[in-house]
């Protein structure tokens, strides 16, 4: 059989195309995402689930005039293949040169936005809708949204910001009961009961079927937008979304082309503010993908090597920790597996609490837990974590309240790119009063260090990268609060390196020929000053390494102590430059093109020297 | 007529008080609360509408033993003068000595955190409720939470994730209809919809009364309790809050200190979580406070000489630029009067949106509005905006989306304290790939600044002090970007400093002999590096004078632009310290204290250059 797929260059392409056409387009389409993401990784199970989604949006709506806006995007990659983007950067897709696996406007006009935060399309939808009306334009507005993102505040904010002056904007809930792990609180237990009290496929059979099959019966739809009171029956009220400004009409079965086109249909041409809650089943048409969508949410490459990640070393220990005080308690913002604290949820499910995607709520729960007289020990990703900011500000920093919190992909998330990347939070935490703050160069030292993080009474934060795991020396007894570990006396140059980068520092060191000094800092925060003292008495330069931005970050923090003490000394800073960082094939691939690898820093060393 | 309040040392005092005792104390506390925040200035309407809902709390549950959380907490003024705090410092509250003008452990057990920022009581209280479930505790908890905070993330999400398991929590919801300025937004409709549906008086005359009169009715509550058919009958249920797992009693009339009482003794014997809605009336028992509650909200002192505030040229300004541009459209969290903007809402309310206290909603929705072809102007505090910085980094810098941020109150809140202090956004900020940072030194360049920004087309912040404006060097046609301004050279001392601080610069001059030279640093990002080139060849000694934490802030940003650069200089910093700086009279006393006034200054520059 032709393929379809390969003869559609942009939306428009699915005008002609027949049902029977449309419904082997969707399998082609599934082929191509498990193709792909199995070679390259990415977000298989979510995309799966929104393949006669997307094109029925994409054949209702008119991209790009019509501007379609997906919440998180990790559910994009069918609207890539269907805007002019199935080629060959998209067998790439998340590699370096590939494409981005996150909608992102510099690969084409139909992205809005570059995002790969949950929560945030509806308040971007609701500054489209109000520019366009300010500006008399006409063109509409569509979100796609999962029921995740109902957990999320900003989302919530957004919802009450809505007045039907919010006019043409269409809010498709994708609801597919997950979020990355499947989705917790009263919300979705709310869907759950529209869900089992109103099974679509009565609605189909009552009213969707009868409309379906003719031209009459889009004409009756038309008609009956007219006719207020007939309106009120055909949209069936849910009395949740009414207290927003959103009529609600739903659900609806998301993988019923026709039925979907039908309601998208009816949402194009109504000129108020409509949620269509769509039921979709996450991974469809895969069988492992569909039986466990929280493990494929998103894929490794298949080929690849499974190590072992810093989160299973992050998610053993702080279960033994666990079982041997019954005061800790773990908190995740929907990421039990992503974090590895899957582990204490399964042997201590007490002690343990998945929020949601609710970061903020996540850090105050916190705060409130640590209050009472628990030790809580939260984990969010380093990127995730920039949400919940005034939280660790207000609620954990300035009440002084005992708190571990664990920032997994501290440094890159070379696939993802740049909403991904854990570039900013030294800068960002650093500046606190009473943040005490780590990074180990290797699991044993993530383990070291949540032990000894409990003794410190304070709060406390340890980054780390996921994966980039050097573990070439050992981790003595115990982390002693403010000092760094030396891992080999030198000559003339110190290399002052952080957490994976204490590897790096290592190799650079084999390039220069063995003469270097090599600190583990392990504390960003407080600094260890008498080492910075002595190092400054020993070395004529000192190279801090960090995988951060430089603004701000450990090696600015070096150069004010030195600076404030009057110390004369060479520092030379390693570390991610002042702009957004792109994905890539892997963080080695990335340094090399930033020349932040070991033998471009060698190189960087043995000109300054010079 | 003796005074009872002088009776009160802790809220068992309140027990053996007959009714018209009580309503004695409620003048007593009101006329007290006038008194003293005229003379102090302070939060007087939000603390008249509590009188009576706060003598009830503390007549109900028992403090310290049960945990009370005020949200934001500037309504709890009664709760200190019931809490022992009826004294010398509460004379002086907000001022140096005086009691804190928001809830502090450090104050008294009543007290269970330090907070000023709206939202976060609810998450807290779960983490509390949480804690002692786990630890087998008895004690209740009780929440009072303001109309506002419904339209706050956090409160949302933790809403979201109460089950019938947290048990004993109380959650009163005291609804004025303001936050600060009105509320808006859907949920604020919704509870009006419910005052006007559900007239409190009817359900008094229906239920309260026949109950309120007799221990057999309060007995008949109980018994009530058990009967899960009579209670759905008796709890008025309110079909949103229903959605999570809060059951809804109300409204009722939040003056009714009787009413009042019953319904929260119901409150304390039931075993699931409750939200008591309690209509009150801001600024009760003050005429003028009563009329205008958006203005009295919070008061200044009465006496105090009315200059021109830095907030009321930000709004003259905007409002200006915003006639002559049609796609100028400001934006606020609540924050109306606080910010300025007022004079924009009043001139062109077409171009003006206040979104309710949702920070995150308001950045994400200027990105949309930028996207959209508006040119956003967003005025926040800067202690708030910390609540919006993953959507600076991710929907603004990330997006690269010119949007204005004018962050009223970044250095010293003196009366406020910490929670209000904004002395961390240099560090947060200058981080971010994009951004421009600036700060003016007065009204005149703060109204040029925004004129200029308009021009940059990026994402652009200014910082200011809401008040502390000397005016002492007239401002040239147009800020260049990047480029700093030369106040007056001088020998060997160069003072490089940053808004407000350049007037201190001016004082620490004229104390030093006038020989300093004076640099306006203006902008943050992007650094001036000619003129720090200049200034590094011509002065021994650079002092930069910033007010935010010297940790990742201006002076450290001149420390790596020399240090990354070879360029051997001599920098002192002048800034805050590394630890949370309390309330105070005035930013000249805590200056002083601090060490960080103009003598003081002097005296370091004198001993770092001898």
């Amino acid at each position: 059989m032709a393929s379809l797929l390969d003869n559609i260059h942009n939306p428009r392409n699915l005008d002609a195309l027949s049902r029977d056409e449309l419904i082997q387009l969707a399998e082609e389409i599934r082929s191509k995402l498990i193709e792909v993401t199995y070679k390259n990784g990415g977000h298989l199970a979510s995309n799966l689930g929104v393949v006669e989604l997307t094109i029925a949006i994409h054949r209702i709506f008119d991209s790009p005039k019509d501007k379609i806006l997906f919440d998180v995007s990790h559910q994009s990659y069918v609207h890539k293949l269907l805007t002019g983007r199935n080629d060959e950067r998209f067998e790439r897709i998340r590699q370096t040169g590939g494409y981005s696996g996150f909608c992102n406007p510099d690969e084409s006009e139909h992205d809005v936005f570059c995002v790969g935060h949950a929560g945030t399309a509806l308040s971007t939808a609701l500054g489209l809708c109000a520019a366009r009306n300010h500006l008399n334009q006409e063109h509409k507005i569509v979100v796609v949204l999962g029921d995740g993102a109902l957990a999320c505040g900003p989302t919530m904010e957004a919802l009450n910001n809505i007045t039907s002056e919010t006019r043409q904007l269409t809010v498709i809930l994708n609801d597919n009961d997950y979020s990355i792990d499947r989705n917790i609180g009263a919300m979705a237990t709310y869907l759950n009961k529209i869900i089992v009290s109103r099974p679509y496929k009565n609605i189909t059979g009552s009213i969707g079927n009868a409309l379906s099959k003719s031209k009459i019966g889009l004409k009756f739809w038309r008609m009956c937008r007219k006719v207020k009171l007939a309106l009120k029956d055909l949209l069936l009220s849910s009395s949740f979304f009414e207290h927003y400004a959103l009529r609600y009409i739903g659900p609806i079965d998301g993988h019923n082309l026709t039925q979907v086109e039908e309601y998208l249909t009816l949402c194009r041409e109504a000129n108020y503010p409509i949620l269509l809650h769509v039921k979709t089943t996450k991974g469809k048409g895969n069988f492992q993908a569909s039986a466990d969508p929280a493990l494929f949410h998103r894929v490794g490459p298949i080929s690849s090597k499974q190590t072992p990640f810093m989160k299973d070393i992050l998610g053993q220990t702080v279960a033994n920790l666990a079982k041997a005080n019954k005061k800790i308690i773990g908190v995740t913002a929907a990421m039990a597996s992503g974090t590895g604290l899957s582990h204490l949820r399964d042997a201590l499910p007490e002690q343990y609490v998945d929020v949601g995607i609710a970061e903020e709520h996540a850090v105050t729960l916190c705060a409130g837990l640590a209050k009472g007289g628990m030790l809580p020990i939260c984990a969010i990703y380093s990127t995730f974590m920039q949400r919940a900011f005034d939280q660790i500000v207000h609620d954990i920093c300035l009440q002084n309240l005992p708190t571990i919190f664990c920032l997994d992909r501290a440094g890159l998330s070379a696939n993802d790119g740049p909403t991904h990347h854990g570039l900013f939070d030294i800068s960002y935490l650093r500046c606190l009063p009473r943040a005490i703050i780590m990074q180990p160069k290797n699991g044993e030292e993530l383990s070291a260090m949540l032990t000894a993080a409990l003794e410190y009474h304070a709060p406390v934060f340890i980054r780390y990268n996921s994966g980039y795991n050097y573990n070439t020396h050992s981790v003595g007894p115990h982390i002693e609060l403010g000092r760094s570990e030396i891992v080999k006396e030198g000559r003339n140059v110190c290399l002052l390196a952080l957490g994976c980068c204490v590897g790096i520092a290592q190799q650079v060191d084999d390039i220069l020929g063995g003469n270097c000094g090599i600190i583990n800092g392990r504390f960003i925060k407080p600094l260890d000053e008498q080492m910075l003292c002595d190092i400054a008495a020993k070395y004529g330069t000192i190279l801090t390494l960090e995988d951060n931005v430089l603004v701000g970050g450990f090696g600015s923090s070096v150069m004010e102590f030195y600076g404030d003490n009057n110390i004369e000394t060479h520092v030379l800073r390693i570390g991610w430059p002042d702009k957004f960082i792109e994905h890539g094939s892997s963080e080695e691939i990335l340094r090399q093109i930033y020349a932040l690898d070991a033998e471009a820093i060698a190189k960087k060393i043995s000109m300054a020297i010079d």
